[in-house]
Parts: C-alpha cells; structure tokens; sequence
C-alpha cells in the first residue's frame, strides 16, 4: 500500500554532481596518488573574509549566554538581513517584506515547485542547472524522459546555444506558466543584456507567464551595463521572483545562506498575490535559514564585508581569466567567464563525458560534462573559477602539456 | 497562464504559530505595558552549553583559514556526524548511511511529502502537529476541507483522546499509505509504550503502510521503560522511517539541526528502496544543513555535550512539573508533562481559542489552542515547559489569581 511517488522513477541517473563525485571516488581509488584538480563543481575554496567570520562567532556567542540566547525566528528571516538585501543589494529596488531569507537557492528551487504545483509546465534555458529540471519532474509535471531526445516531455527547453548568442528564441515558452531563466548563466557563463531582459519580461507579460530568475552569480558581473537584477527592468516585479545567494560571493556554500524575492505586484492569473502562497509555503515546510548564518549574511552587506565581498570576486574572476587565455591560446572556443564564474568551451568534437574522462585520465583534471546540464550542452565542458591560483595555474599547465 | 496551485488554496487560514503570533501583536499593540510570559510555541530558552559553543566557534574559525575552509559537503550530512548519531543515540541499532542530516524535522517533512507524491494516503493522529496535515494539502493528497468535521477529506484522522488513553484505534488508518505517529506527542505530551509501538508497527507490517515516526522529542523521555525510538522495536526497519531533531534538547531551534533515519530495509510496495530515492530527493532540493550547526551536533555527541544536554532537559522538565503540579491544585485534568515537554489541558468547558484569549487577556499567558492542532484537539490547551524558570513561576502565580 505504500506506493512509490510514480514521478520519482522518472529520474534516471542520479543527479549530475553526486555522478560525477562517484566517478571521482572511482578513478582515486584505482589511481591513489593521483592529484586531482577540480575545476568541475561549483565549490568555494576561498576562506570566508574576518569581518564576516567575527559577525557569524559574535552570533554564535551571544546563543551561549542566557539574556542574549534566541530560539526561533521568523521563517521569512531575520529582519535587518532582509531590509539590507534590499537596500544594500537590491538599492531600494525591491522592499525588505518581499526578501525571503532561505538556506540556499537550490532548497527554494524545491519550494517553488510547490508554490505551483503539479498543473504547471515549466520553461528553461537548454543547457541549465539540473534542479530545475529534475525538481520539475519529482513534482509530477512531466511525463517521462523520451530517449532520443534526452528531454522530459511537459517541459519547454529553450536551446542556447553559441548561434543564438546564449539567448533563447522565446516563442517555444508559449505554454509555459513559468520560465526559469538564468543570467549570469550557470553553466554557459552568459549574461543577458538589459535588452534581452526587456525581451524575457514583455514576452511574460504578453504570455501571463512568470519568471523564476536565477540572479546566484550576479556578483560576478564586472560590466556595468549588464543588469545584476531583474528588477532592472521595468515593470519585471509584476512578471518575476529573483532567487540568489550568499554561497559563492562570500564563501557560505557549506555555511547555507540565500534568499528569494517576492515582489508584491507578482500574482497567479486568478489575482492571488504570490507572495501570500510563497509565505505560506515558507511558514509551513521551512524554518528559517540558520540565525547563526544569517548574521554572516548581515556582517557581509556592512561596508568591510562588501569590501571583502569584491575581493573574493575578483579573486575568482582572475583564476576565470587564466583559464580562458590558456584554452583559446590551445584553440578552443570559449564563451563566459568574463562576467561569470564559469567557461563554456566546445570540445572539438568529443560527446562531454568523453572529454570529461579524458581530463580526468591524462591531465587529473576534474570538469563537468555539458550535456549533464541539457541536451543542448553536448560538445561542451563546463570549467569553473573557483579553486586556489597555484591549483588553477597548475591545471594549466597540465592543460597545456596533453592538449 | 501562470496559475496557482490549487491545493494551496484548500488551506484555509494562516499556520498554527504564525496565528497566534499575529494575535500576540495585536494584543500588544493594545496593551503595550502587558508583560507577557509564553507557555506556547515549544520554543527554547535555555542557552547553548559552552562545550557546543565552543565546537561550533572552532568550526567558524576553520572556515576563515585557508587551509582548513571547506565548501560544499554531503548533502547527507558530515560523516562523523551521521555515524555519531547512529552509534551515541540509536546504540548502534541504525548505521551512519541510513542517517541523513537536515535542516530539521520540520522541512524534512516537507521533502517526506516529495517521497510519496500527490497519490497517497496520510493517516494521522488528531491532535498532531500541524504541519503533517498542511504539508499533505499542499501536495495535493486531499480534497477541501470540511466546514463541518474541520478535517480534510482523503486524509485518515486517528483521534487520540483520554478515553483511548491516546494511542489510537488503527482500523481508521486501513487505507493509508503512510501512517505519521509522533512520540513523545506534540501536542498530548503522551508516550507510547513498547506493547503500543509493537501494535503500531504490526499493523503497519500487515497492512503494508509506511510509518513516518517523529521522535523530536525523544531525549525528553525520563522512564527507562518507554521507548526513544520506533527501532527498539524488532522489525521496525522493515516499516517505519524516524524523523528527530536537536531543536529542543541543545536549543537548536535557530541553529537549525535535524535528521531523518532511512533504514535499507524499508522499501515501497513494488520493492524500490525508500533510501534510494530519499536520497534522490535531498541530493536534489536539498544542499545540508550548515557546516557550522552540524560541527555543534557533533559536539553535542560528545561525553561533556551529552551530559549538558541532561541538564538542559531536566531544566525544561522541572518546568513542567511545577506547571502540572499548579494547574492540577487548580483542579485541571492535564496528560503529558513526565516524559515529554508539552502539558495537555482541558479547559472545563471552554472552546480551545476562548480559553487561549482568556489566557492572554487575564493572565498576560500565551498557550496554544488545542483545537488548532485538528479536531480532537477542541477543548484542550497546550502548555509548553520552555521557558525561563522564573518567567514559570509567575506565569504559575498569576494562573493561580485568576483561576
């Protein structure tokens, strides 16, 4: 009688990153001495900055001490944290009551899928990050994973590819209740203009669609003119959420902090508020973001954690221009990594997993395989920025030697 | 065309806690000098010990050093706290990899309902915790509710009342996939006993359900003869999967710690193991909880953590016992308080939310009514033992004026 939520079978293979980490384990332990370089997940390895670290360890003093000691607090967040999103990062563009403080984009993304339930069909940007899809399809909104295309059906895929400059025709969204899209792009490393932002927000406004824009990485954007937000854009808060985070600006993906904005003006098509639905959901399945990490999220938006905020950026952003350099040098083609942690790069000819083992077995260099992210991502790698110079300057250098 | 879930809009009025919150505020804006003492939501006032504190400062100082920061981790949780909670709490009796760390046993509710999708039946105790009932909405595993029975069709209500000494009837729960059973109860304050959990997970057994058992407040138990867990039961593994939390007995209810056991042996009707796909499920909506709490409950597993979690939670238990002791002169029946940090109370007649006004208005003393916590619930008020022992020895007084 206790039957197996039908969806979940869907899933074919475990989810990209935990593969790849088998496959990892694996080749360690036939090969024990050799020096792994990952340039693959996404994952911090910078430390996070003093002035954050002394606001998390005055947080986690004041809980030991009984007349500063705290229990739970507001789902939505601690309130300071929230009106200093808005007015720190999101300049007044957005209210402190519409920031919903969370442990991480990639929860919210699961949490979202309730706020639209099973009814709904889901637009995104092909390649893109795994959870949209995969959650999409835990929730019962597809039907099964069609073998020759590699795509779920019930899902509208948005090809982006270097012949579209990494931005999707939108006409196949038509049925789409909501667009996940992605900028800077995880994992094309592209970002969307203020042009293509207009674009994106008339088409869901014309098509009474809503956007779930993914800003995780807009810290990274060094160019001006490139929108960090969509709020941008105007008229964006009747037609979009905008989920980020604290993880890779700050060095908090082991630490859980990030955040959701629900703007006001954004409601379903019966004129249900979605904020009202998303506090409900967030009231009843979720009890807040650590209070000891949100007190780092809290020291970071202060002058000093800005400052070191900029710093670990550019630190990544450096690593991301040696890498570039070093494949175009090697005739590569690559896109991203100038206003994103991450490079997209054709691999000649080889599928992506063939070029992922390959790195890994001649060069003990760890990426991800683009087709992992979508069909469209076949013929790519993924390299990301994150990791120390010497390790990066080191995996060029082997780069270099086999390529 | 972006449309609401639907089910969402089954759920009539605000969560539990979040009611009463608002209820607070608004007396207090009417009354602003009022100092009201809390004997409601089950939260912690107790700080931190010092031996927890101290291992989460280390943790926080290793992640501002290069040498030793670290990013992502398991999704599943740190392995020696995984293992530790196996061997220190369950005695061995579940392995490392069958404990999945969280964020809680209130989230992980939520991810629990991704588990058995929209087309299962919940049987739960009335009264339970609410967010068992509201999750199950949400997911789309029931009608409307009804104005009449104040119950949601499609979901088998198991009433818990003195006269069943609370441990349900079974036979309501014959259609039901999956059985919720919480021990030490929320809010009956009631313990099952060994002969009890033995017929819950029997009937489970022959009726081929799945027990979520929620053991978050195990630790409270003081008899040596009731049962922490549901796997001092032989055969348990085979049905139930264990929800339980470091929320209430190291005041971690801000922190944010939590686990869910997911024995290998528990399996769906058409043998896919439970694990394979809970796994799925946090590796995929899920990131861990943070580093930081998590190197807290590893101290807390610790001898010199161990023996302060003793102390905070015969600190919490004193508390119940002058509550019981008081209410009882008072010539109130009230169950729970010995093994378990909520009182359950019946209020001579009153409706649950009177009573709770009566409370608020008379006393300044914030309980919870006992009809939100389902049907059976009317007529109750819950006491919670948290709190400060001198802000329980005044709210006793003045109960003692005005009763």
């Amino acid at each position: 009688m206790a039957k197996r939520n039908p969806h979940l079978a869907k899933l074919q293979s475990g989810y990209l990153f935990p593969e790849i980490n088998r496959r990892k384990k694996e080749f360690l332990a036939a090969h024990p001495q050799a020096k792994l370089i990952s340039l693959g997940i996404g994952d911090t390895t910078q430390p996070i900055a003093p002035p954050i670290i002394k606001g998390i360890v005055q947080a986690v003093k004041r809980l030991g001490k009984r007349d500063t000691y705290t229990g739970y607090g507001d789902e939505q967040g601690i309130t300071e944290l929230r009106e200093r999103i808005a007015s720190v990062l999101y300049h007044g563009r957005v209210k402190g009551e519409e920031v919903f403080v969370s442990d991480g984009a990639k929860p919210d993304t699961g949490r979202l899928q309730m706020l639209f339930g099973s009814d709904t069909v889901m637009a995104v940007q092909d390649p893109s990050y795994p959870v949209y899809v995969d959650s999409s399809v835990m929730m019962g909104q597809t039907g099964p994973l069609s073998s020759k295309t590699s795509q779920f059906k019930g899902i509208a895929y948005l090809p982006c590819t270097p012949d579209n400059g990494f931005f999707p025709s939108l006409g196949n969204a038509k049925d789409a209740g909501v667009i996940f899209f992605c900028s800077p792009n995880n994992p094309t490393g592209a970002v969307a203009t203020r042009e293509q932002l207009k674009a994106l927000v008339d088409f869901a406004k014309e098509n009474r669609s809503i956007i779930i824009f993914d800003a995780a990485y807009s810290q990274f954007i060094r160019d001006e003119n490139l929108p960090r937000s969509i709020y941008e854009i105007p008229g964006a808060k009747e037609v979009a959420l905008e989920v980020s985070s604290f993880s890779k600006s700050i060095g908090f993906t082991g630490v859980r902090l990030g955040w959701t904005v629900v703007p006001n003006e954004l409601c379903f098509d019966d004129g249900t508020p979605v904020r009202k639905d998303w506090n409900r959901i967030m009231t009843t399945v979720f009890n807040g973001a650590s209070s000891i990490a949100q007190y780092g999220g809290i020291a970071a938006l202060e002058r000093e954690g800005m400052k070191e905020m900029e710093r670990t950026v550019s630190y990544y952003m450096e690593n991301a221009s040696i890498i570039r350099q070093a494949l175009r040098k090697l005739g590569y083609t690559v896109f991203g990594g100038d206003n994103a942690p991450y490079l997209w790069v054709q691999t000649k000819g080889m599928t992506s997993w063939d070029a992922f083992s390959f790195l890994l077995q001649k060069a003990h260099v760890i990426t991800t395989p683009g087709s992992g992210f979508g069909p469209s991502g076949e013929g790519f790698l993924r390299f990301s920025a994150f990791g120390h110079r010497e390790d990066v300057l080191e995996a060029v250098k082997r780069l270099e030697k086999i390529l």
